[in-house]
């Protein structure tokens, strides 16, 4: 049996469709045919063979290759599928990605057949849009043109359209990533193969999942257990009612359980649960810059009144707490500003700048009765200008074993200040409540290393 | 007494500053009176003058003024501040906007002693950035060129920082916005008068308030239960915790007081309360273009099956349901399109374009076991062009007693999907979990007009 590392890690790639079957309902099409290798071609750095059933652009059978390649990615309809991923495994390919869905029970069987009799290895079917590796290029989605940043987080996803708005906002947001996986009807690979592969890539840190369901509850905890002592999982969770599970069952045909028993596992497992995209997102940028958080007490630092007190309430909502500063630090902000109160949270004054802030933070960073800093900096109805945000992540990084987060509050605010730290190693939110969970999850990460 | 009508549409106004003065810390200074200056004269339709103290850049007493104004904003230190309240209020001027804070209590009480005397009226002090009103252009921020679109949400602040936020959300994200208050300390007008006002307001369609305190909590229930007969309020509360809460009052000088008393009395006065920053603004827009919703049910129609599956489990998470489609429905939309599953939530396959949107959504909606409809329309990993789009709110507009809510998730897909309709009556929201809540709130809205 063939390992899952050829998924990500080909020598070279045949991208096997039609470039005249259509289906009337579902994904194949000539046009899909197209984009996918329009992207492979694009981004993957080794060399790439098309196969067309019709022979128009691309060989029309195996035996015209002059080599044999590593992986297939297959754009056919299920029965034209089956039987093609059959010639490939008997020419010696060894993984195959399977783009499309609506795969019937025996057809499902015969891909297995396939798998034991050559220990090809398949993803899939129905993975909608298949692997990204930004290591190597390798891209076997159909939008044309999309690729993600390259960084050190791994996204997987049972769903194809969960994984592609996950996809959409890694790519808008900017947000680094080092794999893809589009899992979808998990016949073959699952995750828990995937996620020790992603245990042993380098070029991750941090692993995100969207799961509906999984296939060995109980391995899939051991496994897990080990593996985010190492790194990190988050996991979003659909289908958590039996009407969703229901559909969720449908949708990629695994197994699904109650929402508690999922909860109970996530936490026997280690792994940390978020409750919708974005906070996947935002969680696996806290835990990729910043380090886990080794205790419950946050210092809140802003420029503004109102937004430092939603932090506030946000810590409390999230069973953090609000760090009581020693005197000694209350006494040296309060002596250099007069006017400060320097009671956390720590109003430092619309009229604030660089200067005001970095010694603040440096003060704040240093107390011992601080776990993690939450910053509020914001333009409007402040004196800040962007640049002035360049302190932060100079003094954060002083002090790496407290996270530091930033908080741009607001729309225009936040994207002014992207563009001068966003690449930095401090994750930015747009509102305090977003910035206070992303250290909510540093502090279960802290939990989780630490042995709880 | 004058009323506080003359905030919003006064005749004329005077800009009081200085052009020399400047707090050590503070927000008084030349920068910020140059800049209220910049935004009056540039936005407000009617007359402007300026008098400066040091008679640089204006006028340098009331004397010197070819006429009265109605209006004052005051950008000056308290001392000099409660000085020249009292001159102009002598010289017959009506209201002021006071935008600077600190303002010891005795010199609270001298402005008291001046409104008590020539029954003029005063916003704040400490509003920071004052007053917007987009039908006249009244605009008294000192962020230059910031105007939000016109649109019928009324925004109310407490907090200079939070209301500058929510601003530079409105702006950000183009939402039309009738009136912008920021109230500061509320020493003279306060939450009830303003809310009275809006109430009456033509522009006005929807009140958002953030607070983190109220001075009388009888009279505010009182008024507000019947003012969310005709308009819906949202709510954001700052200070939930007793720490915050203790920052709130220090903050902008209010009573504050536990958060379980607020929650009550909300619910009470038929206020909608909310989280944070992004659901104020998200159930505002929800209320200010969609009918509120009679009933618990709701349909999901997807082009993608994990998003969906994510839609029906924050139709669990918020008390709603999904809606039971009736055997017509589904068996005319499964009879359309063979391979559709119609049981909601509705997956109508990734293939779906135009013209399948506006068919079954036209059937889901005539369902009448369905209240209210959340449609995603992803691009990514979809056949679906961003034009295609036009057909939700075109359907949609065909039912006004049924609300629909508009998902296309991600960040480039919500972007190019915005472009085509978000101007359109249906509110466009980036996750799932969003558009849910939106229709929560909407739901929220039509058990009030209906008496629960």
């Amino acid at each position: 049996m063939h390992t899952v590392e050829t998924l990500f890690e080909p020598e070279n790639v045949v991208v096997i469709g039609s470039s005249k079957l259509k289906e009337k309902v579902g994904l194949s099409s000539p046009w899909l045919f197209r984009n996918v290798i329009y992207n492979v071609k694009k981004f993957f750095k080794r060399k790439t063979f098309v196969l067309d059933l019709n022979g128009k652009i691309g060989l029309k059978s195996f035996t015209e290759l002059s080599e044999t390649p590593d992986l297939a990615v297959v754009t056919l309809p299920p029965k034209e599928s089956v039987a093609h991923v059959e010639k490939a495994a008997k020419f010696g390919l060894k993984a195959f990605v399977i783009i499309t869905g609506g795969y019937k029970d025996d057809q499902r069987q015969q891909l297995l057949k396939i798998r034991d009799e050559y220990g090809v290895r398949i993803l899939g079917p129905n993975t909608v849009m298949g692997v990204i590796n930004t290591a190597n290029g390798l891209n076997t989605t159909f939008e044309k043109n999309i690729m993600p940043p390259k960084g050190n987080i791994a996204v997987v996803s049972q769903s194809g359209g969960v994984g592609a708005c996950l996809l959409d906002w890694a790519c808008f947001y900017n947000i680094g990533v080092s794999k893809f996986v589009f899992m979808g009807d998990k016949i073959d690979v699952d995750d828990v193969e995937i996620l020790q592969y992603l245990s042993k890539d380098n070029d991750t840190k941090v692993i995100c999942v969207y799961m509906e369901g999984v296939k060995n509850g109980r391995k899939f905890i051991e496994e897990t257990k080990k593996i985010v002592e190492e790194k990190p999982i988050i996991a979003l969770k659909g289908g958590i009612t039996q009407e969703s599970a229901h559909r969720a069952k449908s949708h990629t045909a695994s197994m699904t359980g109650s929402d508690e028993i999922f909860d109970a596992a996530f936490k026997k497992a280690g792994i940390i649960r978020v409750e919708n995209i974005e906070e996947l997102m935002n969680a696996a940028l806290a835990l990729s810059k910043q380090p886990p958080m080794l205790g419950d007490n946050i210092a809140i630092v802003s420029n503004v009144g109102g937004p430092a007190i939603l932090a506030a309430d946000a810590v409390a909502r999230n069973g953090l707490k609000l760090a009581r500063l020693s005197d000694e630090t209350r006494t040296k902000i309060e002596k250099l500003y007069p006017g400060v109160d320097a009671t956390n949270p720590i109003d430092i004054i619309a009229d604030a700048r660089a200067d005001r802030y970095r010694k603040v933070l440096e003060l704040v960073l240093a107390d011992r009765n601080v776990d993690g800093v939450l910053v509020i900096n914001m333009l409007k109805s402040c004196f800040l200008e962007p640049k002035d945000a360049k302190v932060i992540p100079e003094i954060a990084s002083k002090y790496m074993d407290k996270p530091v987060v930033d908080v741009p509050a607001g729309g225009e605010d936040f994207e002014l200040i992207y563009k001068v730290i966003g690449r930095s190693t401090v994750p930015l939110y747009n509102l305090p409540e977003k910035g206070v969970k992303a250290l909510k999850v540093l502090r279960l990460y802290g939990k989780i290393v630490s042995g709880r």
